[in-house]
């Protein structure tokens, strides 16, 4: 299939979404389903759905619609979740914990092989069953076991030196959940969780609901 | 001040980073920074900034640059950082508690007030000094302590009930950690932070990368 060469960022943020909802459709048994239908559920409009899937090559047929399973596997194909990824993390803190859990429960490519730390009562106890290493083994594990991805769950502070040591390592992408924006070259791709700047934007949708309302009644 | 009615949201979403980096700049004790200087340390063209921020009818002079304090007080005021707002979490697990965590080491106005668990082996356990509460006691604890904030850990299958129960007992907002978007009525705010969305953005990067290195080596 043709694609075009350049598909915009706000069409690439959408699409974990589309994926999101047509994996609930698919777990329905639901098997074709239109732009307007599709519309109602995710919140887009008709037109912005088939303008986004138009980028690919457009999947649907005009009085048809789309086919669930068949753009459940293209979307997914187009985001790379085809391939089978490796990970460590590092950082085995309440947050490490807690995304080694999340990765642990994922039905996908994503396979965890290894934490690490720097806190020796934790090197050598066991996270959702394999063992808390050593933050200096890192490279050398890295190298040793192609590691595709690292996740950052250490603090502001040693982030970007973790980051520097995961690059070196040679990994292809890192999870960033340090509140900070990473320096890595371009070969590296990084996706950040920035929980305060989710936070402030909660912040500042409360307040702008709230001006909203106290004008409806003046 | 006179400010724009309506500011766009892409602009609402770069001023928590805006914010980041002035806190960085402030506690480095500088006091003015041009948008040129600025933009080699945020990442961002002199002229972006320079438009993001006359949209709050701008803060800089010409040839003087920027105060540092000046724009971050202000950009907290537009974010609503200069009000408190007291939080409940609900689903006290390994990512409730790393939340819980964060909220507490978080220097500013968000103020965690009690965390709910629907699990009686944790319910009466103590997470972060404060006591994990009975999710049947929910609606009742966030209507007598006015809270503002619901945080919600849950897994996919209660975060809706939950939401709805929140929504119920009058909260300003809604931080949603669960896999799926909720419904709630327009007066409550949500922001989202979808773990499978950012980690299949960075699937998609590392594929997005790989596929240019590919066509510079053909």
């Amino acid at each position: 299939m043709k694609r075009t060469t350049k598909i915009s960022s706000a069409v690439i943020k959408r699409l974990p979404r589309y994926r999101r909802y047509l994996y609930e459709l698919k777990r329905k048994g639901v098997e074709k389903i239109s732009s307007k239908e599709f519309s109602e559920i995710i919140g887009y409009t008709a037109s912005q759905i088939r303008q986004d899937l138009n980028n690919f090559g457009g999947f649907g047929q005009q009085g048809y619609g789309y086919s669930v399973e068949g753009l459940y596997n293209e979307i997914s194909g187009i985001l790379g979740l085809d391939k089978d990824y490796k990970m460590v993390l590092v950082g085995a803190g309440n947050l490490g914990t807690a995304i080694a859990n999340y990765i642990a429960s994922y039905k996908g490519g994503f396979e965890m092989c290894a934490a690490f730390d720097v806190k020796e009562n934790l090197i050598g106890k066991k996270m959702n069953g394999y063992e808390i290493l050593d933050n200096e083994d890192l490279v050398d594990y890295v190298e040793e076991n192609k590691i595709d991805i690292g996740i950052i769950c250490v603090n502001k502070e040693n982030a970007q030196a973790v980051a520097d040591r995961l690059t070196f390592a040679g990994v292809k992408g890192i999870w960033n959940f340090a509140p900070l924006d990473l320096e890595v070259p371009e070969r590296v791709a990084v996706e950040n969780v920035h929980l305060s700047d989710s936070l402030h934007s909660l912040a500042y949708h409360i307040k702008d609901i709230e001006k909203a309302n106290s004008k409806k009644t003046k």
